[in-house]
């Protein structure tokens, strides 16, 4: 069925944007299917470069550009505000929209998606979680037949480079990120990704797409991985494991546990042989047990493929079913292993002091680690403790912090040994 | 929008089938978009079940269940007569079709396809390759912005999991193949599996989707792992490598380069690393990188899941880009390095005669192997080629097979190191 290609407006040149038009210009295939209109950017002169064909109209005028009512806006600007209000006004007038923007997705996701289907249109953003790793159209078209239980991603190739970069155990994490810095894994203040918002933003879309539920990025724990130091990995290296930030979903009776942080991995399962700022997401089902998606999670033209594969979808449909995000509660997790590291001044009576606060919650230990050759006040050892629930570990952990020992505050890691799948 | 469910005939009530019947019996959330109007089986007598409602109507009658128009056919019955007839009279009447035949797609996809186009209905075939891995979806509709330059997999699961079980070193592949037909990983005749047919015909779909281009089974050179011995992973541990049976196709100028058979594979990469029977595929594009997909390659449950996704998929489009594929040819590979294992009677000037033949087709050494404590009148030893043209590989090791010192006939395998990523 031959018809008219797509009218493309393209909001937004910087590094997902210029790639978009690139492949768009590239490929002459796509010509039939989609043609580049209009490119919007701020201070669009300094923009402009010559490989884009001439019947593209540059342009710093966005209410114009909406009036010239383009089949399609891609909006690959970034933030809440103001793209939020031309995804808005573009949806409002009938216009699909294609985005990369997760942040808006995980604050508006079910206001936006309810305005396509009120004005018979579409949002698609397959670019929005994990860059280039076609999980989207995978997980929601791939896998809709099967129930799904439970989605475990490394979300962030910021937090996953520097992660990974620590692994021998011997480099601080202050090293690594200004490696991570110079080779452009970091910004110049990585909060976002490290402290989990990224990932957190990300892992509300995906439970969007597995379980078509609307999870609040404020209800999500998200913990740092700032505080992972050296030592934490040649601790979790004698336990066979080391450390991600790993970002999960889990269904859990009428609700579901959501996580984002540093945590233990198998160092043979997939998580922990993901190295570098490669994303990867395994999603389990109730019937086909689990199946994995990898690759480059962020960079220009990764990212730039999924909106062009999401403009070709657009193309090849006349109706989609409608999507519809309701809204869902974030539960406590199942009972798991912990792992305690202490960074204290040595003193006698530590250790039973600790265990008898871990006894108190009906906490179990597992094994105590302690590795010759650190200094007596910042001595740093470790807690494994039987899988147990989070509520009595918080509690058991804040109870050891009041103790006057501690050169570092007390750090607990969930140890996801089933969680992520050994290869 | 909310139309009327899908009728869904189903063809084939094996393993795969009862799985289909049970995942749309088992998910009420399903009833409104797909609905199970007939069960055909032979001998249906002893196939029915009671869990299934009684509104299904069981038959061995295919020309009854054919003229009463269900809207969609699901053929999980396999081989390629009668079911392609089957097939034939569906699309022949408008009716869509899924299945999970990968020998009737590699033998008659292009015409599959082309009825399907004439009769305005649809052919799915998610379950095809690479069972409930997502693959069609994946790489069809979520890296379709991307050129795509190689499809490397595996596919064949029986295989995987007899090379991954031999990889100690110490197990015989007769070893390890009774325990997988014990643990039915392996059927008793697992000729398609190990001679390469099976992954061959994967292939061939994935190809299909990949670059909608129609390549020849019988175009595709396709070697048996059977040669495969417990030296060669104590050889290939030595190079820092594993051996899988790998299945490639790769652009190459106006045609294709495939391959199924054994290939040395880095130990530490995801090909190396994938574990059992299951399945995982690497795809390269020209913007986005590598993105591999990995999960079950087999089992009722896991295929079931993607015959239902594909349930799903026809119940939210109203038309698809018709789907075409185009005749293509098969070229030699690109200059590669290689793994020869020659097993002899030893004796004296083995290595001088060897290394001759090789210089006068112009191929260099990398590395001479020979282990101690073999036999002397079975002696394996391996030699290592630079990169070079397959034809020239070939005919040295046709040289080198007339001389009177093997004990068994030379083995040549490529070894795939940028071909497999690095985890």
């Amino acid at each position: 069925m031959k018809t008219k290609p797509l009218s493309v407006a393209l909001l937004g040149f910087g590094t997902v944007g210029g790639s978009v038009a690139r492949i768009v210009c590239e490929r002459p295939e796509l010509a039939d299917r989609i043609r580049l209109t209009h490119i919007f950017n701020r201070d669009v002169a300094r923009k402009r470069v010559d490989w884009v064909p001439s019947s593209v109209a540059w342009t710093e005028d966005i209410d114009a550009l909406l009036e010239s009512k383009p089949d399609v806006v891609v909006e690959v600007i970034g933030g809440i505000a103001p793209a939020g209000d031309w995804v808005r006004r573009a949806l409002g007038q009938g216009t699909a929209v294609v985005t990369a923007n997760k942040m808006l997705l995980a604050a508006h996701g079910p206001e936006l998606l309810d305005l396509a289907v009120r004005h018979e249109t579409q949002l698609r953003f397959e670019a929005a979680v994990a860059g280039g790793v076609p999980l989207i159209h995978g997980v929601r078209e791939g896998l809709a037949g099967d129930r799904l239980l439970r989605v475990t991603g490394i979300l962030n190739g910021t937090s996953n480079y520097v992660l990974s970069a620590m692994s021998g155990g011997e480099q601080s994490m202050e090293t690594v990120m200004v490696e991570a810095r110079r080779l452009g894994y970091a910004e110049a203040d990585p909060s976002a990704d490290v402290d989990g918002d990224d990932a957190g933003a990300k892992l509300v879309v995906l439970a969007g797409i597995a379980f078509r539920r609307h999870l609040q990025l404020a209800d999500i724990p998200r913990h740092s991985i700032r505080p992972i130091s050296a030592p934490d990995f040649r601790y979790a290296d004698r336990l066979g494991c080391t450390i991600r930030q790993v970002a999960l979903v889990e269904a859990r009776g009428d609700g579901f546990h959501a996580f984002v942080g540093p945590a233990l991995v198998p160092r043979g399962s997939n998580f922990g042989l993901n190295m570098d700022a490669n994303n990867i997401v395994t999603v389990a089902g109730h019937y086909g047990g689990e199946n994995s998606f990898s690759g480059a999670g962020a960079g220009g033209p990764a990212t730039a493929v999924a909106v062009v594969s999401d403009l070709l979808s657009l193309t090849q449909r006349e109706r989609d079913r409608n999507e519809e995000w309701l809204p869902a509660s974030v539960v406590a997790p199942p009972a798991r292993p912990y792992y305690l590291r202490f960074v204290v001044k040595d003193r006698q009576g530590i250790l039973s002091l600790i265990a008898a606060s871990l006894a108190d919650k009906g906490i179990n230990l597992d094994a105590v680690l302690q590795e010759p050759g650190y200094p007596k006040d910042t001595l740093p050892f470790v807690i494994t403790v039987e899988p147990c629930e989070e509520d009595a570990l918080v509690a058991a952990v804040q109870e050891i912090a009041t103790a006057d020992f501690h050169a570092e505050p007390p750090l607990a890691l969930p140890m996801l040994l089933g969680e992520a799948r050994r290869t």
